[in-house]
């Protein structure tokens, strides 16, 4: 199939369903995201057929374990993405929402009104849940989106899409307000990263090489997520249990994901107290720990860490320990060497608190609690499109309203200038 | 000189200043404003003297009338120059306000703060005063700026960034606040559009040339400034003396800038009563006509319209003019050949401009007003960086407010997940 060709194909019914969608009745949407969250259910069986083809490819074709394991959809997934549809259908509806308007000494009504980004699109791995994530808070906002899923899933996302845009069609939405991207050659990426003409933004969500890939290649506007190098920093003044606690959670609850720690900074003054019981719960736990000389004094299991360590995203049971002088020591090496994802410290002094809240430069900074926070969910957004590691539209967990641009609508009376 | 090492150095410098300003009282960023106005003035004999070597450059290069007009300095051009950073001293501060607040179920606080972007690149070309203007806003935005002009403009950006940045040191600014590139070299704009590991955002402010060139080449985010192909359509019910004014206006009172009309659109019921004067109006007034073959019969001097004239930003005396035989054809063609920047209607009818308030997709869609008032200044912002084109992260006008992301700044007592 010549990839160009559906790309243009499907830019083109993207843009023409955006336009409508601009202006698409919120009760219309939210039916239709309840009518493809039953026909999620109803479709089951196809869409179990098509993930087991995929399941059994991607064994013959060697994935690891943990690949396997995020391809393969049953009944409990199936469920929860159905659910996940239901609970976007309950949000707050962000288009038209009212950003303020002024009455300018000219007689000008300037008003700044939420409304769709038109056109977006979403490439990620192997994950067929974000094919239904992605096409539901697309729609709730009023976006046509593209979808260009990982080959491994291919047979999936075609049921899936299948099952939900005939729901969709049924219950009134524009044809082109979801399409998935059909023919796996690679290329088809790189086109679509060159998609101007069509696509207002492009979200990556994915490892390191993909979002990499899209940041470099990209001409259309591209929302950056993902990679996080999280520390903790355990000050002097810390209450140490609460920061075995935090610091053992950040670790240890989730390892794969981008708000896990991967540094533990502790401050030397209570290393001595403070580490060797840590480092044994951690290596107790099956963490490898790879730390600085200092913290290889206090438990026989830590490893020195190189260079590399600091810079890592394990997204594994592997930890980075280090023993800081001081605050400022700590606050360097965040800035050196952080990500700008998700940075705590555990303290009981004042002062320091402040400082690391107003010096650490992160989409979020934490004092006392656990970095794992970092998420749509528990920000209490009701859904999430990913975490924007990039400072520009959006920054932190991304929910509906950073699906959304503004514009402006102007009333007068024949004002000149 | 080799650019590389000039930029990496820069940036470097750059990004420890960022890290400083993020934090840089209020009191002393308006301090440091005043004390740079302040160097202007005294410095305006270095500063009109590099001028004038640049202007005779120029000249020697056979640069247009126009272009040698925007690079020439002189007394009233230094004094506005001072005058707006007194003014941007004067704007409220935008780092630090609370953009809410939640207080989650499990105790933790989370509050969204207004912080600034970093490092911001601005490509820009022969106005020196943009080097001034950028300086001005990124300053009080927290921002540390590289600035890389037009070379025919460099002897007058160099003695005008020595003049302030000494000034803003005297104040107290870090070094490396504000730097201006100093080679000339054309790859040195490639390699900025690269510096990823130094730079949050790249502005460019110019022609359609530079603009492309940015968008397509830099890995760095971009906000997209400038390129308007603006309309304005003259419905059925219009007021026909309004909509002539709003017309001559947006054509005429400027023809060289983004917000200017290019395009007439005129519903046919009225075109017969409504296009005869107006045409006669603008060829008066100098106006190049090209119209469809319906407006050629208004007037003799229409000529012809092609494809091209639909999707020309012309800048200058021309003008587009096309009969529409209504709304929806209007609202076509606007999705059509719309560059997103500003669109107007002239309408009495309620129906048709809440229609075209909704269904335009644009960064400020006017009823009963000339498109010449999308401007920061006209909106109240007080300080302009720059129209955005895009739907990422700013829309329209720049204020100081886009000059700005946001932080997560989370409160706890100890949780986890």
């Amino acid at each position: 199939m010549d990839y160009f060709a559906e790309l243009e194909e499907k830019g083109k019914a993207a843009k023409a369903a955006a336009r409508k969608l601009a202006t698409w009745p919120t009760d219309k949407k939210n039916q239709a995201l309840h009518a493809m969250a039953d026909a999620l259910e109803a479709g089951r069986e196809a869409i179990l057929a098509a993930n087991a083809l995929d399941v059994a490819a991607g064994r013959e074709k060697g994935l690891s374990a943990a690949l396997i394991d995020r391809l393969t959809l049953n009944d409990n997934r199936l469920a929860a993405m159905a659910e996940g549809l239901r609970q976007t259908a309950g949000l707050p509806d962000p288009i038209g929402e009212g950003l303020g308007s002024t009455l300018r000494p000219n007689g000008l009504q300037i008003a700044k009104i939420r409304v769709p980004l038109g056109v977006v699109g979403i490439i990620y791995e192997a994950r067929p849940n974000v094919t239904v994530d992605a096409a539901g808070l697309c729609l709730k906002s009023g976006n046509a989106v593209i979808l260009r899923g990982g080959s491994e899933a291919i047979r999936s996302n075609r049921a899936i899409v299948q099952v939900i845009t005939q729901a969709a069609a049924d219950a009134g939405i524009p044809e082109g307000a979801i399409q998935l991207i059909e023919t796996t050659d690679r290329q088809a990426v790189n086109a679509m990263l060159k998609l101007n003409a069509y696509l207002d933004v492009i979200i990556p969500r994915g490892g390191a090489g993909l979002i990499k890939t899209v940041v470099e290649n990209s001409t259309v506007p591209v929302i950056e997520t993902g990679t996080g190098v999280c520390h903790t920093f355990v000050d002097a003044s810390a209450d140490l249990a609460m920061a075995a606690d935090i610091a053992f959670n950040a670790k240890v609850s989730r390892p794969g994901v981008c708000n896990a720690m991967e540094t533990l900074l502790v401050h030397r003054a209570i290393a001595a107290k403070f580490l060797p019981p840590m480092l044994a719960r951690f290596h107790a736990a099956g963490v490898e720990l790879r730390g600085c000389p200092e913290t290889q004094r206090f438990h026989p299991a830590v490893k020195p860490a190189t260079e590399a360590d600091w810079e890592a995203e394990y997204l594994d049971l592997i930890l980075a320990v280090k023993v800081a002088d001081s605050l400022d020591e700590a606050l360097e090496h965040i800035a050196r060497y952080g990500t700008r994802h998700s940075e705590a410290i555990v303290t009981t002094d004042y002062n320091n608190a402040r400082r690391f809240q107003a010096e650490v430069d992160a989409a979020a900074v934490y004092v006392n609690a656990s970095t794992r926070f970092t998420d749509g969910f528990e920000f209490g957004y009701g859904a999430e499109i990913g975490i924007s590691t990039q400072k520009l539209h959006a920054r932190g967990p991304m929910g509906l309203p950073e699906l959304t641009t503004i514009k402006y609508v102007i009333s007068g009376n024949g004002q000149i200038r």
